[in-house]
């Protein structure tokens, strides 16, 4: 609770929890174990890009002064000198009169200032007829060009992605320095949980919770680690915890959060200040914690039971959190304007996000729709493409208003 | 070449390939372990959704008969008959004047009807006194109200998100029959090929390209393995493939597929029939050949050197064939329209896929604009958010125009 009593606005409790994040210390990784990762620095060319001059076609390697009057109809007639392929290193140079026959990527012989493609010849091998002549400095690229030596090719903050690591690997880059993928620890507590692949029964839940945030964890790129089901003694809580505070850079925990007597999590960390549980003004989730613990002061985030209000927690805290240890900028996801196709309603003084279908609109924009099966039952959220946002002030919004939802990934 | 000596048109070339590969034979996987991955058959429920009546606040069970005249001035006490936590599976049965305090997920004692939030109480352990009264119903969820035993869960094709394993677990599902992730193998070949981590030199050429598009089969949701490099050696290439082609679903090589005399790949295929290098009429990565080998018949393609021509052949034709043998559809990338900013040129007879940055307008829409490092070289890719997608018989588009452009997934 706020001093007031009131329950914490939520982006006030957002603010206070991402600044107690930093974004994890960088650490060197060869490139492609680094596809995913945020650099942590700027990356530079060690060499020039192109590392040398070199042919981008199969042809001949010509000084054009050589073959400028060739016609179809009055052919030049070169001499090749050698085959020069991709692999050859020894250095070689044109004379007057002469060609070289070259492969694509082949380091130019000293002289040439065009390459002119096999098909535009006879493709002789001793002689060469050249019966079409292309513009100067055509077929070849000179070094540098795509980047010099020293040029900054990526700047702190960027993710690596495919087409950055060629770029990078093209130009001689081994590995670099980013944030390291960070490792997430989630735990569901509650000793009526059960694992998956039976119903529950009557005093059983079924773990849905460790294993959709244990993906949804993964999919926010970081390593999730599913420590499964914790029963309702603080003690095993504190045996699991002191277990993951050396490996984690992050703790989840579903379950407990409530302020009844069988709220485990919450009593547990309630003795110690490292914990908060100040309600929070958003919805379905307000009863979360965030704080650390252990010596390495990890930090917990502290979800409900309830896998509707836990999934939504995740959204709205734990992949923020993530993003930030990732090093990732932004750290939430992308918002955008829709128009609202049904009226919905929401609770006042509380922030929001419910489950949609978000959908763009043929013309541009994009349409918002609640939910045929309502907006926190599972069947729901498991629809949902994104999140609708109705703020603090929203108790209605009719049908046809603009409001905002933040976008789920796009499917592969 | 076709026939009459022109290059193949795409649409022909994809549907051609696209037709020869099949979705992956489906296999049962533990929930947890499919996320990413599609479904090969529809998902039932095997129980009711929730299985039994519980609460979901914290509060008293009671029948909304006994309370209903309470109001603040005037409250109701209730006899308290005990308490029910979420992990308590004894029946237990109201009587008239009576209530038992449940926690959040209890199963409701025989004829409960509502449950008053604990808030709205004094609290009370023997006795409670009830001063308001909320609707009948209140604070509960029924069987099967999410969904009823037997219900599709979710269908066969779609992708298994970490919101739809919520769902699915909850529902007592533990394993599901999916399309496997389907297993890559990435070779580049070349005698000029060295490894990444220093600056290329005269007849030498970094492998940039396995380790670019090894990244790009992993992000399209492929388990990825780099082979690495294969000199320019038939022998040792087929070596290769033997290997291979007992562990992999498809198999993709970079280099050799030119016309030219040190074009190892396509040398080495041209004797048999089973991979085909026609030219087809796509810009920048025409001479591209797909086929299969091995006795496994395994999917091979083969695509050029030339890393920005590697990764645009890898959009074009091998993310579509990764998609088609996870069961995913569409198979394409998003494809929207954009409107042109800067005027292009694009050759004539080829359909070209041009990296380029498209961004999202703010009132609805995209733009999309050439790359100022040039379209094709490895610093304007790693900058691309998307590909301009010029067909055939555009040879310029004015600024202005609307054109088609395939998106990039966005950054996490």
């Amino acid at each position: 609770m706020d001093n007031n009593g009131e329950p914490m606005a939520l982006a006030k409790f957002l603010s206070s929890a991402l600044a107690r994040v930093r974004p994890l210390p960088s650490i060197d990784l060869d490139l492609t174990a680094a596809c995913g990762c945020v650099l942590a620095s700027d990356v530079t060319a060690p060499g020039p890009l192109p590392a040398f001059d070199h042919a981008t076609v199969d042809g001949y390697a010509v000084r054009m002064e050589d073959v400028s009057s060739a016609t179809p109809q009055r052919p030049v007639s070169l001499k090749v000198l050698g085959d020069v392929s991709a692999a050859s290193w020894r250095p070689v140079r044109l004379i007057e009169g002469t060609c070289f026959a070259v492969a694509a990527g082949a380091v130019l012989p000293v002289g040439t200032d065009t390459v002119i493609p096999m098909s535009w010849t006879d493709e002789g091998m001793a002689a060469v007829q050249v019966g079409q002549v292309p513009k100067r400095g055509h077929g070849l690229r000179h070094a540098g060009e795509d980047a010099g030596s020293g040029e900054v090719l990526a700047t702190e903050g960027r993710h690596i992605t495919p087409q950055l690591i060629g770029l990078l690997a093209a130009a001689g880059v081994g590995d670099v320095v980013v944030r390291p993928t960070p490792r997430v620890v989630l735990i569901a507590t509650g000793d009526e949980l059960m694992d998956t692949g039976r119903v529950s029964q009557p005093g059983q839940l079924v773990d849905a919770n460790s294993h959709a945030l244990t993906a949804a964890a993964s999919e926010a790129g970081a390593h999730a680690f599913r420590i499964g089901i914790c029963d309702d003694e603080p003690e095993a809580l504190r045996t699991v915890l002191d277990d993951q505070t050396l490996r984690a850079d992050f703790i989840v925990t579903t379950g407990g959060t409530g302020t009844g007597p069988g709220d485990m999590v919450r009593r547990t960390f309630g003795r110690d200040k490292t914990v908060e549980f100040s309600p929070v003004a958003v919805y379905p989730c307000s009863t979360i914690g965030f704080g650390s613990v252990g010596p390495e002061e990890v930090p917990i985030a502290c979800l409900p039971g309830d896998p509707g209000a836990a999934m939504i927690a995740f959204e709205v805290l734990v992949r923020p959190l993530i993003m930030r240890l990732a090093g990732a900028e932004p750290v939430f996801r992308q918002s955008v304007k829709a128009n609202l196709i049904e009226p919905v309603t929401s609770p006042s003084h509380y922030r929001e996000f419910r489950p949609a279908h978000v959908a763009e609109r043929r013309g541009g924009g994009y349409t918002v729709a609640p939910l045929p099966g309502g907006p926190y039952t599972l069947s729901g959220i498991a629809q949902a493409t994104g999140l609708m946002v109705l703020g603090e002030k929203v108790t209605t919004a009719p049908a046809g208003s603009t409001i905002d939802v933040l976008l789920f990934d796009r499917h592969r």
